[in-house]
């Protein structure tokens, strides 16, 4: 009965294995991809010296510098890279988003940026505009010629984007839309380029034709002449100093009585005709506004891919430091090197494994994205809603732990970790607030639960139900602590699996025995924090699976080490919600004793090596750019410790 | 087999308890203590308009308008409160953090800045020196005539003091020390007050005399005249731009054989006579050196008090504004405000009850310091240690969580949620690093465990373990699920003290084993996780206790209310760590449904009543300041959701 100590059984006490090689050149071709051309042209131009980082500067001074950026990086072709060719452009949504990712190893203020003005201002011209607006500003949008935005978001409604309040309302005597602010909250908030430097914006607001509103609409609003006055009818402020991304000149707008042509509609999926009809080939408002919203999807992509570049930054950063910082150990010896205490090696390697793996995840989301249809968004939005919101958690503690990591050096902006974390913190609330999101991807595993549900049948349902019970409390596996089972993807899988699956059929029964007594809204709320988990769940197997299949494809050099990364990832996920797993029977005290072992095997396993992966990343020394990064720092004696 | 819904059997959704009432001045008086008074003086001294923040401004100007500010607190009296009265001071520890822990509500580079002079620099002369140091310049100090700072830290060494490099030498003929610093990296890091303001620094370094070195002794020495020019020797460098605390002007500290009168070390601990001679009332150089840093273990309570002030701070911001704001909801209706939102209660009212219960015991902890005698600090040390680190842990998360929960408002700097996410970054950082500080915890707490199995011997020792281990492996209690055991405290404290002795236990016989066939250095390395834990299982019951002893004190209008504060925080320490609780058979599977459950249970009886237990905190209005706290943020229609 008496517990015993944990990790001590022989059989979990394994030796370790060695470490894997990492062969450097494979592991970043899989990283980089097909773009692996155009991400070593992005390298090298953000290691010139025009984008050598400014010092701590004055808002307005790091404002001008970032526009002068986002400028330099238009000049060579980058900012249209997903435009079709005919509008002068590289018909490669593939290459935007690898240029993207790859940019964002710099400054996330150029990021941000340039992705206001190429991934939501020109994108949504692009995919919510048709033929005369592609014509009329696709070719000076993407030379970055003309500065624009997107202005969805407003005070009153961040999260809520459907019951926004700007109106446009069309007037057919004119035969032009009048965008109004009704009233003081309405206004658009956040808007970036919006303080200082775009012209135009891409402006969400309800669309009222002959008294009836058709919901959410995007139209094009000049906001600002050339030489910097705001238009007529037309006010703008400063958002004002920020946590972070003060290189983005975020504004506030509000509209009174603003006329623009009926043109400047975007009316590839409702249309307004000279005398004022309202046509739109999706007759159902509601699956209107989603399909319009969905086009955008690619947003909420572009923020997971760049809040793993910056990660990337961060961890190798902590870990070229904790290679040469030394403090501590025996007298007349060198001291230790920081990465090889248990505690640093905890925080900074699982999520090294995590990095890549989410890599990789991100990946084969790109060429879901790419390859969709119009139309067919459903099954990328709620992943990418779930990766997003994932991925820019875990960079906040990622960077936050790889900041600590580095002591009072990490505190200093000019090693940039510290820079960094300030930065990313907003990439949780901002294209979608991380909780709605989870919400949101919970919601659709749901409804195909419900579909589902409707098709197999009840008692095929429960048979089912009964087989995957059986399966995950067969006491054969639920025990079993030998390190080969727990390092057979298969294994790990079915485990992965069972948490979704379970959660998901608890969720679905939850919710109905509720909706007998309660109201929906308030039935909805109370099982909120459990499908938080199952969207955690949801997003963690599919990343697992992504893994899974690179391994499968993956030649005998890089195999070992992508093995060891999933192992590193998976052993993670289980100790951490190791509770539910011994609750739902799923898990057994032996096994759960091996796991936690697990995880501190696979980071010593890690542990050698874990430099030679960052290096993988291929950031430029002059991009990297924190001196901690590369001095040795040395003491005494080369790091020998005193005699006392 | 098959697994149940979590919390869906009978007993565990018994129905809500009502929320209990809010004695907000009892509350207040509880958290304020006896000095009270004192509290409010600071109160309404910091919303006076000259403590009006100041809005983003460059990094000169925020240094300069803090050192007014440090010099208003002074010319209050507020930096003298711990010093003897002979030397112009208060006589009052106990006042001087009460006063610092106030302040703390207000910016925290005002917080550290008063800090760096009054807790660290005036502290370390009443501390480490002697009548003729408290003469010369505690009236000065105190006054904030002679400002100064604590040269601890060196860029080689910042964790590991013991083996830092500046050295002292004694030079016999002229009665004078010399500051050295004996290569380029040995200079003093991070040093407060240093860039611009500070003439004088305790400075720590090796003490040479004849040749021998005494090891780290503390001395006073000059490094800027009253005009701004930097001493003979000394070089002082600009640590720069900061993650946050921009208005704390950190530097760099060279010296080159900088001479001081013999006079100037601080020679509580050990001195040298005119004619070199050392002598010291403690033989041992170890702990002479663990005595003389011991004296200080007041600075990381003062981290500890003002980590959570900040929370505080941060709580009611979020907590006001998430009763104000409204997002997502039904036609026709009111839009649900943010704070009636599951995921919403359960980032922001666990933290609420850690606060108060954090609070609680940080205030056992200053009457422990205040009544401590000269070397009895030892069972101080650890729990202050160990207590600023998960405070200061909790507190970083606890605003980035606060931060979320205020979406894009959050994150302007004018909301200041924002700002105090920046500076409290460090907080787990300086004045030792939180994982330092940790493993010192659980080392001390291993030392205490084998001088006990020392002194009881192996088989009392076993026998007692035996009984420990029936107790809590009784079915009877590792399955109970109803509500009343469940919130018994002396149920809940079996399963902390459970966790604690066993984790103590585990870890005593981890190292033991080890300790036969490996260096002790890697043995310690290799059990460094569980060390973790077991630091972390000790400040929570420590904290638990606390709580405990103050509900049994406290009057029939707050018992309710401390232990539902107490519920909260105990539930969401167990639910955090049940998958140990379920390995150790402590906690079996309808008992840990039901804890889960009662994490929910609390927060949504919390929930009502919430704003008003922020009230307690008495943050005046002046000093909360974010206009998101005030705001209502009007929507159309007084937030009616429009119907669609």
């Amino acid at each position: 009965m008496s517990p015993t100590v944990p990790g001590s059984s022989s059989r979990q006490r394994a030796p370790l294995r060695p470490s894997p090689p990492v062969d450097r050149g494979a592991l970043q071709q899989l990283l980089d991809g097909p773009e692996r051309g155009l991400r070593d042209r992005v390298r090298t131009l953000l290691a010139n010296p025009r984008f050598a980082y400014t010092p701590h500067v004055d808002d307005a001074t790091y404002r001008a510098t970032v526009l002068d950026w986002v400028r330099l990086l238009a000049h060579e072709g980058l900012g249209a890279l997903a435009v079709p060719a005919e509008f002068g452009g590289g018909d490669n949504p593939r290459a935007f988003l690898a240029a993207f990712e790859t940019i964002a190893f710099h400054d996330l203020s150029l990021t941000i940026k340039f992705g206001v003005q190429f991934g939501l201002f020109q994108n949504s011209i692009a995919m919510l505009g048709t033929g005369w607006h592609h014509r009329k500003f696709l070719p000076q949008v993407g030379r970055g010629e003309l500065l624009g935005g997107f202005a969805m978001s407003e005070l009153g409604h961040g999260s809520n984007v459907r019951d926004l309040e700007t109106t446009a309302t069309y007037d057919a005597t004119a035969r032009e839309f009048v965008i109004h602010t009704p009233h003081g909250s309405a206004h658009k908030e956040w808007i970036g380029n919006a303080a200082l430097h775009g012209q135009m914006m891409t402006v969400f607001a309800q669309l009222i034709v002959g008294g009836t509103n058709h919901g959410v609409h995007a139209l094009l609003v000049p906001i600002r002449h050339p030489d910097g006055r705001p238009c007529d009818g037309v006010r703008i402020e400063d958002t004002g100093h920020k946590e972070g991304l003060n290189g983005v000149d975020n504004g506030r707008i509000w509209f009174n009585q603003v006329r623009i042509p009926r043109e400047h509609l975007l009316n590839r999926f409702g249309d307004v005709s000279a005398d004022g009809k309202y046509t739109s080939s999706i007759d159902n408002p509601a699956r209107r506004f989603f399909t319009m919203i969905g086009t955008l999807v690619g947003g909420r992509i572009t923020i997971g891919l760049s809040a793993l570049s910056a990660v990337k930054s961060a961890l190798t950063i902590a870990i070229r430091y904790g290679n040469r910082r030394r403090q501590f150990g025996e007298p007349g010896k060198p001291e230790t090197a920081l990465l090889d205490y248990r505690t640093h090696q905890r925080r900074l390697l699982p999520a090294l494994a995590t990095t890549i793996v989410l890599d990789i995840a991100l990946s084969r989301m790109v060429d879901r994205y790419t390859a969709m249809k119009s139309g067919d968004t459903r099954l990328v939005e709620g992943l990418a809603a779930g990766l997003k919101a994932y991925t820019t958690w875990f960079a906040q503690q990622a960077i936050t732990d790889a900041r600590e990591c580095c002591g009072g050096q990490g505190f200093l902006a000019v090693n940039r970790i510290a820079v960094l974390r300030r930065d990313i913190d907003v990439w949780t609330t901002f294209e979608g607030d991380n909780t709605v999101l989870m919400q949101l991807l919970a919601k659709g595993l749901l409804t195909g639960y419900k579909q589902e549900f409707a098709e197999v049948g009840v008692i095929r349902h429960l048979a089912r139900r009964a087989t995957a019970s059986l399966r995950a409390h067969n006491p054969l596996t639920t025990r079993r602590d030998d390190e080969d089972h727990l390092r057979d993807p298969e294994a790990q899988l079915a485990l992965l699996r069972y948490r979704e699956e379970r959660l998901l059929d608890a969720a679905a029964r939850r919710l109905r025995s509720r909706a007998k007594h309660e109201d929906a809204t308030q039935a909805m709320i109370d099982v909120q924090d459990h499908l938080m988990h199952l969207a955690t769940a949801h997003v963690e197997r599919e990343s697992f699976e992504a893994v899974h299949a690179e391994i499968e494809r993956a030649g005998a050099s890089l195999k070992p080490l992508l093995e060891l990364l999933r192992d590193t990832f998976w052993a993670g996920c289980i100790e951490r919600d190791m509770g539910w797993y011994m609750m739902s029977g799923a898990v057994e005290t032996p096994k759960a004793k091996a796991i936690r072992y697990l995880v501190n095997k696979c980071i010593q396993e890690l542990r050698p090596v874990a430099e030679e992966i960052t290096a993988a990343f291929a950031i430029p020394d002059a991009v990297l750019a924190a001196p901690i990064a590369f001095d040795p720092l040395p003491t005494a004696e080369g790091g020998l410790r005193p005699k006392a």
